[in-house]
């Protein structure tokens, strides 16, 4: 077994092409050149949430990126074993075009690299403020408070949407503060059009119903904003993907973040708007909270 | 020791922060985000090519991206165990952030991870024409076929002139052809400008002079690049960095490519128009290509 602090080595469980290891191979190309998909799920009691819309996202990212997907199956058989005894935390996967000789050309035979990794609990509530958030659901009762990036998202229509590895735009975006009182930055896109959150989809509640931005340029396609755009519509809601601005934001009656892992989390204010909480539609808010951090049943 | 298949075992040498080993900590962020730097070069004579540019540029990126930078004595210390023996190759450096817990937000005292990665000569001419191309210099006489690239480059300032590890887009523009006749592939930015070719910089020789894209919205900072231009400054011709076009292109009375571990590739042929190599600037090609190839003297 790799060496890994005493502290890493406790919490971490992971599986690498199902190998109970904790490293990678020097010449992976996610690491050389971001070459590879992410997915992050929550789970609760022992499952993981949303398991099949994250599996479809990984999949269609596959396909644009030409990667080769490894079986349903597989993936669910190592999730469990990672997932044993795990009550609530997140599974990350990972999967690379693997390793390569030096050189951006794709190999003609790419064999791939999957990676399982459980995050459990915080061993401490100092270790980080949002797993104790998450737990007690303040943040989704009582909102948040959002700030503008400087950072912008680069328009590339060949990428958007993907949630692949290449994140330098949200490191540096999510570097800009440090405040724990803010909770997420808002990014536009190198023509200042309004995309996302660092880590979150965008819903804006305006008099023309529900909208959120159109992440065909830049962005990424997130589980939880489809499930929330699914829900919006099965509830009979008027609802938009287009492209917005700062001032359809400022102008809204109301917006929230969405996210697999923390499920829905209401802005309270931006930018020195404070936003009425009570305009919300909380019916759909509670549905898609419910929703996105329900184990999965058929696990 | 990690595993590793027998091939590549006997033919990589690798250090990762000052151990010998060809793996890295799965919770590294160069894997996760590619938050991190890397640099390529040349070996000739066991000794590295250009090496204080390498270093220069590894130190400015290290300042935009705010990470921790491991001293030059410390990389060359190490640079020079790995390539005892080696005579013609190639060395490779990456820095990344180093591990971290989940999460876009750098750790406020990241502990960056340093990766020397030697590749050696080809084992057999089979390997990778490559390396024989680059030991006959055919391509350096004779000049390149190149072709466009569909996949184009975002916008980002910030990213700009970086030589990051979010490569997906050379990796898709790499991807777009396997002809070995085509050596490179030119690349546009979202908006239609030219800006380099998926693995280097390009020059035009134009009535008014040696012009080559600006970097300053995408695209690296290469060092060969660098080099090109102050060695062309010091000859006294007259020199631009300008938003080009492919019509530019076309219109040149010819191009050139430049990358430190190919040196200057002549561009021949270009979507039809066949260029006469003897319009170009030979005496600054043949300068540029000795000095970009000529082993470090101070090592």
């Amino acid at each position: 077994m790799p060496k890994a602090p005493a502290s890493r080595q406790c919490r971490l469980r992971c599986l690498v092409n199902g190998e109970l290891r904790s490293d990678i191979d020097i010449l992976d190309r996610g690491l050389a050149y971001g070459d590879g998909l992410f997915e992050t799920i929550a789970v609760r009691c022992g499952r993981p949430c949303c398991w099949l819309d994250h599996l479809d996202r990984l999949a269609l990212g596959a396909a644009r990126l030409r990667l080769p997907l490894p079986s349903p199956a597989r993936l669910q058989a190592e999730a469990r074993q990672l997932l044993e005894g795990i009550e609530v935390g997140s599974l990350k996967i990972m999967l690379t075009r693997g390793p390569s000789a030096r050189g951006y050309r794709p190999p003609p035979q790419p064999q791939p690299t999957r990676i399982l990794l459980v995050d459990g609990p915080p061993e401490d509530q100092g270790r980080g403020r949002d797993w104790a958030d998450i737990a007690a659901d303040r943040r989704a009762e009582q909102g948040v408070c959002v700030r503008l990036c400087d950072t912008r998202l680069g328009i590339n229509p060949q990428l958007a949407g993907l949630k692949h590895l290449n994140r330098l735009e949200q490191v540096l975006a999510r570097s800009e503060w440090s405040e724990p009182a803010i909770a997420e930055g808002l990014m536009l896109d190198a023509e200042g059009t309004l995309v996302c959150g660092t880590m979150s989809n965008l819903f804006l509640i305006t008099a023309e119903g529900l909208q959120t931005p159109m992440i065909d340029r830049c962005g990424v396609a997130g589980t939880a904003r489809s499930m929330t755009l699914r829900l919006a519509r099965e509830a009979g809601l008027r609802v938009q993907e287009r492209r917005l601005t700062l001032d359809d934001l400022v102008k809204a009656q109301g917006a929230f973040l969405t996210n697999a892992l923390i499920g829905v989390w209401p802005i309270r204010s931006f930018a020195g708007r404070d936003f009425e909480l009570s305009l919300l539609p909380w019916p759909l808010i509670e549905r898609a909270r419910t929703r996105l951090l329900q184990p999965e049943s058929l696990w």
